[in-house]
């Protein structure tokens, strides 16, 4: 079987950018992931790209080929992929499967998005596109909405506290304070998290990600190509898999079976099992994602992703990293996040991470979209 | 080379479809092409959705998730493609792609569209997402004005007047008279299009292609898995470009540059050349671009495509027909439209269109984004 390699990384900060369209955002990553793999834009033979909803935020489809246009890349394939939160992931899926389909050798994959030109319940109503429209944004559900739901059933099941729920945010503020890329670098504490505003019992705003600008690419060769690469990442596995889109018409609202499947493929890819995974970023939309994908990845039994928060298993650290430069909590740019969770593993594994992990040599990336319709998980290695 | 073949088809009326959603008409769509393949859904390993904007049409992303949910595919992996108009075509090659990596065996590729839903501005406002944002949609063009520019363009440059341009929704209307899938079934004259009301100077009403409900699905297996059907017909060629999204940064604004450059890699891989193609669907989104695709094809001269509608060669029984349903013209469900092109040239290599060609054994299809800053063309052959 052919492997497939990064080999080049570049992102935006994640923030709030006034001054900066969806296309200087994109131009912007692509540029640096070209600059740190010593490529010029000629070498780059098609473009694919995540966005979630540039249709909705600043009038704009067709992102792929504008994207292409703005870089400089033209004529080359460029292809848009969706899958609401997780589409960077998807994009960087269906790249890495067009390389080993032998069309091409050396791909872009960018995710991007800019959500902040539009305002409160816009960006709220343009992002429930990710969930059912009939049964579930039509009812004025939010994302927090159902994510809050998901929350109270697993405390209820689980004995879950409100305050252990808040180790979440209380880490991963720690983990972005060293990186600068993150929207926000201050830590906060348990107390700062169970006082913060009400969003929707029982998530708080220190418990959900942002509205975020940011754009994210990677570079990458088919195991030829990649030869002239130094530092190789290696893509070890890949699944994605998809369940209902409507929350109410899961077997389980206190798992996620989608992001179960798609990392069972990608061990089964990878001959890899949890226990070897060094470092992982997960999708911690809000606080209580990140324990279920402690769960659903295989990081701890069921009901007992709590306990890797509690002895400080899933800090820098200690036994399994997870969420190492801040995770969504710290910058959640939709269709990017699936990118700069790819960029973040790459980094670890080339050990130039702010915050490394000692001696990482297997890192994971978990991203899903809306409650999980779709997840993908994807499994690195370095040489 | 591996080799990937269609093993089977089926869409819906292209209609103003008030009494369906998007997820019945999707659904429909992809039942009616595993029953024409004989298949269950337990059999399909993926599905790819090509749609251009449900988000704004129907407050829906996340489309192919969706669509699995609602045709019972669940857990398989879901993605969905845009490239505005082109969109169905290019969810059709990352499909093709997939099996030639060695991932899939058999998988779906819908297109789908629900378009009525909001209606006048909305939805010309939802096209414009198909331009360039910044430079064409701000300023209050539309996708009619800018093919009227095209128009005017290449009216003046080579003499084509407008009884001639005319020819295009003539030819296309008698096409459909015979098609049950058309969204119009009439007759039209020159006079009646000269006639029919201005929308932009050149273009009338009977020029411009329909907001139109509708969704198409077909079935691909790689070689090993489809020697069990009847009948494949099999791809022998794919290439997609891209170009500028403003129209005014092009070279030329009297052809399609990707257009080009998408035919002439198709022709490539599949060692032929026009003069091979019996039967062709082309994107006649609006008059002037069935001539543009005649030349950008290679199947008439630069300035000459209006030839082979004076001589008749693309009506049925001509050397070359192009658009046997009818085309755009009577029906433009944008996502669905690359892969109801696709079907229409399946039924053709099959010997069931409505407007059967005699002895086709090799197809094309032409699709493509906005003013072309996406092409994709398709070749297709019969055992």
């Amino acid at each position: 079987m052919e492997r497939v390699a990064v080999v080049g990384v570049g992102m935006t900060k994640q923030d709030e950018h006034w001054n900066k369209s969806i296309r200087d955002l994109s131009v912007e990553a692509g540029g640096v992931a070209l600059k740190d793999a010593r490529l010029e834009g000629k070498d780059i033979q098609a473009l694919f790209v995540g966005n979630m909803s540039a249709g909705r935020f600043v009038g704009q489809e067709h992102m792929a080929a504008l994207a292409a246009d703005q870089a400089g890349l033209l004529p080359i394939p460029a292809t848009r992929c969706e899958a609401a939160c997780a589409s960077g992931s998807l994009a960087f899926r269906k790249a890495y499967l067009s390389i080993l389909s032998g069309e091409y050798d050396i791909v872009m994959v960018g995710g991007t998005e800019k959500m902040t030109d539009i305002k409160g319940a816009g960006a709220i109503s343009a992002l429930m596109g990710a969930g059912d429209q009939e049964w579930e944004s039509a009812t004025g559900l939010t994302f927090t909405g159902l994510y809050a739901i998901m929350a109270r059933a697993y405390m209820n099941k689980y004995g879950l506290t409100r305050e252990e729920l808040a180790l979440v945010p209380v880490k991963n503020h720690k983990h972005g304070l060293n990186n600068p890329y993150a929207q926000f670098r201050y830590e906060v504490t348990v107390e700062n998290v169970i006082n913060s505003p009400l969003i929707a019992d029982p998530l708080r705003l220190l418990d959900c990600s942002p509205l975020t600008d940011g754009s994210a690419a990677v570079i990458l060769a088919s195991e030829e190509a990649a030869k002239r690469f130094e530092n190789p990442i290696w893509v070890l596995g890949s699944g994605q898999a998809s369940d209902t889109l409507a929350l109410h018409n899961r077997q389980s609202i206190t798992e996620i079976a989608s992001s179960q499947i798609a990392a069972r493929i990608a061990y089964e890819k990878s001959g890899l099992k949890p226990d070897d995974i060094d470092v992982a970023e997960v999708h911690d939309c809000f606080s209580i994602e990140e324990i279920l994908a402690y769960e659903d990845l295989g990081f701890a039994e069921r009901g007992k992703g709590k306990d890797l928060l509690l002895n400080k298993d899933t800090y820098v650290g200690g036994r399994i990293p997870v969420n190492t430069d801040g995770g969504l909590k710290l910058g959640h740019p939709v269709g990017a996040t699936g990118i700069k969770q790819i960029i973040e593993i790459a980094r670890q594994l080339r050990g130039n991470s702010f915050n490394q992990v000692k001696d990482a040599r297997i890192g994971l990336t978990h991203n899903i979209g809306g409650t999980g319709a779709t997840a993908l998980v994807h499994i690195f290695g370095k040489e």
